[in-house]
């Protein structure tokens, strides 16, 4: 059956260590719970100030700029990105977002069900 | 190597009958040509009064709303949906998106790559 639903009523994982990772909220918009078979669609909200973890893992991420400003950090430098911009981080490449605005910056993150952990 | 792109910068494709598919483009964000290994990012603009196919396959959507006002039309009935809604449509269940407002319509379709046609 067709499962539909607001992003906005799907209760949050907080992630905040005050180092490594900052400021951000995840929240599982389609995976396992859902039954989705292949893959999982998360939507990460990051607060001004914040950022994800910078790392890496095998698996690829697959990410759509919803709103805010960021910047994409990786191995050899960063880049700026606004809404509408498209990232793809293929596997084992390090990585991080980073919010570089003074509101929420907001991306979709799409991830093969092994880099789910829900 | 991280790929960022603008999205309205993919050249779109174009799908139009004018009776099972109306006044959509469709641009492939991320898909085979990055080398995505498990799955594919698309972006679809349905323009005022157009639609998707009514139809079905063997394979999954994971689908965001961006956009615009629409439906999504199923077996046995149809939900509005509006920007932030969420859809996910389980292999072989029958669908349809429908602008059903005056703008765009626009919204995110993830497949795994069986059911990307470029």
């Amino acid at each position: 059956m067709i499962t539909i639903k607001q992003s906005h009523e799907v209760a949050p994982r907080i992630y905040h260590d005050g180092e490594t990772v900052k400021h951000v909220e995840k929240r599982v918009l389609v995976g396992p719970a859902d039954r989705a078979p292949n893959f999982s669609m998360r939507k990460f909200t990051v607060g001004a100030g914040g950022c994800s973890p910078y790392h890496t893992h095998p698996w690829e991420h697959e990410v759509y700029v919803l709103s805010g400003r960021g910047e994409v950090r990786f191995a050899d430098g960063s880049q700026p990105v606004r809404p509408g911009d498209v990232a793809f981080v293929p596997p084992n490449d390090e990585h991080q977002f980073v919010n570089t605005g003074t509101d929420a910056f907001e991306f979709l993150c799409m991830v093969p069900l092994e880099g789910e952990d829900g």
